[in-house]
């Protein structure tokens, strides 16, 4: 695997050859937390949620474990009770054990209530769930807000259960005094501004859906932790929804306010393009970084999505009220590929290259972040003479200029306080991190301050 | 017909089943109005103008009929003398009648003055009009502002004139103390906010252009005066240009700026493609509701123009002081067609089907404008719970989602009292009907209200 | 010449019949005008320089000649000391003189230093410069702020130099109480607002890049001279970055912001279609100008680039601190032809013909520019009555509307002292030179007056 991930070319990403090594170092670890936390049966609440947590916690030893009681009020939802189970399974007429959840935990639908009962196989049907259009995988499937019970199954399987009388047994726990578990995971930065990382802990054994989102922002968080970095960072691990409600009802308005990017991770493993779906502002600063990226690292189409209010939770960070700039970088999306909420969505479907590209991605979409600023120049009028500086090729008449010339023209000429480097970059068609330096290079000459709100007013 | 009608597919303007018989039956009364209008000889001014009126009084009781006397000032205009004919013709030098008004209108220049005269065939030609290119057919003219006479015939009539003396009378008058007649019919809504529906009876036998809009929108009024409507609507029957300028002049401003809609309808009879011309506003709620309309309810490619100021009476609706949002919805726009202006726009030109579904046109643009309220929700902040509201599909992963659904997470997530439901509607993908029904629905939950000008602050 | 110049389509830009010779006679001026000062070896400062806008003068006796002391600060830069040269040749080890700069004045490299020296052909080569890639020409070069010295001469020759001992002599002074010399023309018009028209004239030997924009603008200004505008014009002739500059730090800010439009003009004459380097502005009138010109003028394609910060002079006054609106107009634009800074760039490369077609469009420009009012309609509410003023078509009916009619009715529906002229013709689509006697017409039967910052309020 290690000789594939180098050998072959990252045509869905680039990164330099001094990054390659740690991406797929970064590639292979990811794929590895995946293949550990997919047997839990992981849901809204429960012990296995707080198992997956307590293993993040080996790489993110400040990864906070909080809990939500049951019934506690959250905006205009209500936390559910916590639910467990010790043993489900189903036998059929003969007493063959047809389903086992202690085998295949994506077998039992979600926050089944328990059952201990005999029923003929036309009783069995309504609890039974299948795809005519699949046959040979098992669905997905919850009922965490509609008390009932059920099975899922291959419909290659289902159509050849026999007539006779069947044994369902589920010893689930629906527990009122229980809570639902989120974890969160905070490092400071120089300032308090901050940039949200969100995934979701509640699916089970998915390994794109869901897992890839935890397994990848755990290990952002681990590079995170070796980072002097200008914005603060929060990687919060939240059953998708009702999660990502609570955690939005424990925070104060003034702290969401310092919210100035996020990004909501899922559906990193997989080989398709990258996709990007903007946040509800459509133009915020974290959707002019991904789209920039995506246009200029991808040798591949990417897919670059408006906001839509179906989804994952972006739906509450960009709900009306809060309208937050989050967006979500993915592979393929949700809803687009067929292995989607099937037990086809295994550990086969996610590859250690593809998942250090998302990486290198997410890594990027950081520095980008990190570095861009707005500048105001302090020789407005006419061009500074880079040559005494030691700036600029001595020799006139020459055609060709240098990358960092033609960025550092363009900063030079665009630093008047309205432009933040991105737009310098799009603007003059100058890699980004090479204007990045030309930045730092000018500053440091006494060139360019931080803007601080200054602008340059147009002559009038 | 009527089996043609209901037979065949509507496939420039798409009616739901339930909307079709009826949509029918209005495209069959506004072709038989048309016809029966036809023979009149309209002019700007005239008893025949008057009949028009009359007639129309006969589906619309409330329509009132004005008199401008001749000499008004109105604006930059005067109002001219009423002109009536009684007699005119023109008899060949063997004495035959070549032309006679009695038998066709059209021949007769409108606006002629009186004469009664012996002529060459030189000093006749002086006074005729014909198509060179197009030899068969009659042209229209009109002499309003310049007082002079004239007959109109075929072209291929008119070249094989012979030579000889030619005697032509016409007994009209012009009469300064006559008026212009022009008719107001009003309905009054919940509000006095208005729609304003405008159509000119200035034109004698012409079929698509000017009676297929005067006669569609006295279907429009026979049908609103059934419906309960959100705004007041008006529909005013006028003479082109100086009948649109005296109808303007007879405004208070405080009137004219209740005025929120508008469309001049004429050329709605023949079987082209539907064309809207835009309001000088261009972006006017009224431009966005027909555009939508056309771009979703309509198989056929159609035309959608930027405003122009040579057309009809929207070059005084949208004269720079008023810039009223009034547009014009047509099928094959005036100028367009070879038909225009001749004898060829004659009842053959347009059918009961192209009007039927013209009016339904109308008729959706009327729907649309009524419903297109802004909302605000009632829950900013996370989704609000829908299934315990039984709104939502109670078991989760299941890929598909309802219409309907859709629509309300679309409004929901919008609903900041920015956006309107065409907006909406537009930004979402969703079909105007299912968004208006969802809209009505959660207002029912009482997850929103309506905005009336407050909306929702972005954080920062 | 004269004969091909008459004869053949001017298909990069159009002329009317009218214009057609004297653009000819233009063209074969500037032709005229370039060949005189093609010998002289002009640079950033010197006796050529003096003697070139002394060769002007003849042409424009308003001339002003200024000189700034070598050492003087204008803004981040210093006048260099002045460079003049009495000889300067370099002989091959049997004593031939392989360069002679009394020749060619484009073999040595500008701003060298003085030298008497005897080397090596590996010593010498450090010297020499030539292009690989096009064997056969001489390249030009310049050493401005690096004190060294050099000699430029075709590849084919150099790689074929003989071993032995080489003699290089060049008697140049470097004076520090020298000056910097540069011409500025201006001529007073009704208003104080400016139009700034810009060349340099520091290149030797060069004819499209540098003197075409030169002998252009003389050109225009004798033209200019003959007529009477609304804008004053002002032509500067300076030394390239450094001289623009320095010609900066000469004016006032409060006489900068009176400069309303400007054009950087030089590669001028050669066969190539039009170019447009937008102003930093990108939306500048001048821009907006130059665009609809290029678009309704030329009959070959045309580019219009967007300002980026290489190039000529607009880099000092698109500077942020200036952000002036000056663009430039071009034939091929400097980079992109491969005669460019070499001595292929020469009289042959230049025609006559091109140079009469970007004169036409420069005066074009200009044309349009002086009558480029925004106006307001006395008449706001309801169209004007033509007719009566004699301005309308007096028979109705009749299809066809004249160009003027068109453009008049656009004018009357938009001038609302929100659109100038130039924004009217774009949206009617119709010319401007048409438009713009309609607006002279519709003034003086006083339909619409100067809008002097007054506009029409939407009614609401």
């Amino acid at each position: 695997m290690e000789n594939e991930l180098h050998s072959s070319r990252w045509e869905n990403f680039a990164v330099s050859d001094a990054s390659l090594s740690d991406a797929c170092e970064a590639g292979s670890r990811i794929h590895a937390c995946i293949a550990d936390l997919y047997p839990f049966c992981r849901s809204l609440t429960g012990n296995e949620n707080r198992k997956t947590l307590a293993y993040l916690q080996k790489v993110l030893p400040e990864l906070l474990v909080k809990e939500v009681p049951s019934g506690t009020d959250v905006f205009d939802w209500t936390v559910p009770p916590e639910w467990n189970v010790t043993e489900a399974w189903l036998e059929d007429p003969s007493g063959n054990r047809i389903v086992d959840f202690a085998k295949y935990n994506l077998q039992l639908v979600s926050y089944s209530e328990p059952v201990d009962a005999k029923l003929s196989l036309d009783e069995l049907q309504l609890h039974l769930h299948s795809l005519e259009d699949q046959p040979d995988v098992i669905p997905y499937r919850s009922t965490y807000y509609n008390r009932t019970w059920g099975f899922c199954l291959p419909h290659r399987e289902r159509v050849e259960l026999p007539e006779g009388e069947y044994h369902a047994v589920i010893r689930s726990s629906l527990d009122e005094s229980g809570s639902l578990t989120y974890g969160e995971w905070y490092k400071a930065g120089e300032t308090d501004e901050e940039f949200l990382l969100s995934c979701y802990i509640c699916h089970p054994s998915m390994a794109n859906d869901s897992l890839s989102g935890v397994a990848l922002l755990t290990e952002l968080g681990r590079w995170l932790q070796t980072q002097s970095t200008r914005y603060s960072y929060r990687i919060v691990f939240v059953p998708e929804t009702i999660g990502a409600i609570a955690w939005l009802a424990n925070q104060s308005m003034e702290n969401l306010v310092k919210i100035r990017h996020g990004l909501v991770a899922t559906c990193c493993g997989d080989k398709g393009p990258f996709t990007y779906k903007r946040s509800r502002q459509g133009e915020a600063e974290i959707d002019r970084i991904v789209e920039h990226l995506l246009a200029t690292k991808s040798n591949h189409e990417t897919i670059v999505e408006d906001f839509f209010p179906i989804g994952s939770d972006e739906r509450q960070y960009c709900s009306p009220g809060f309208n937050l700039p989050v967006g979500s970088l993915m592979r393929s999306r949700y809803h687009t590929f067929p292995q989607y909420h099937t037990s086809a969505d295994n550990l086969d479907f996610v590859t250690a290259k593809a998942l250090g590209e998302s990486f290198a991605a997410y890594q990027q979409v950081i520095e980008i972040a990190e570095s861009n600023e707005t500048y105001i120049t302090k020789v407005p009028y006419c061009e500074p003479q880079l040559g005494r500086r030691g700036l600029y090729p001595t020799t006139g008449g020459v055609n060709a200029r240098t990358d960092t010339m033609q960025a550092m023209m363009w900063l030079l000429n665009l630093a008047d306080g309205r432009h933040d480097l991105l737009a310098i970059a799009q603007r003059g068609g100058v890699d980004f991190s090479v204007l990045a330096a030309a930045a730092k290079s000018c500053r440091n000459n006494g060139l360019i301050e931080l803007a601080n709100g200054q602008f340059i007013e147009r002559l009038s």
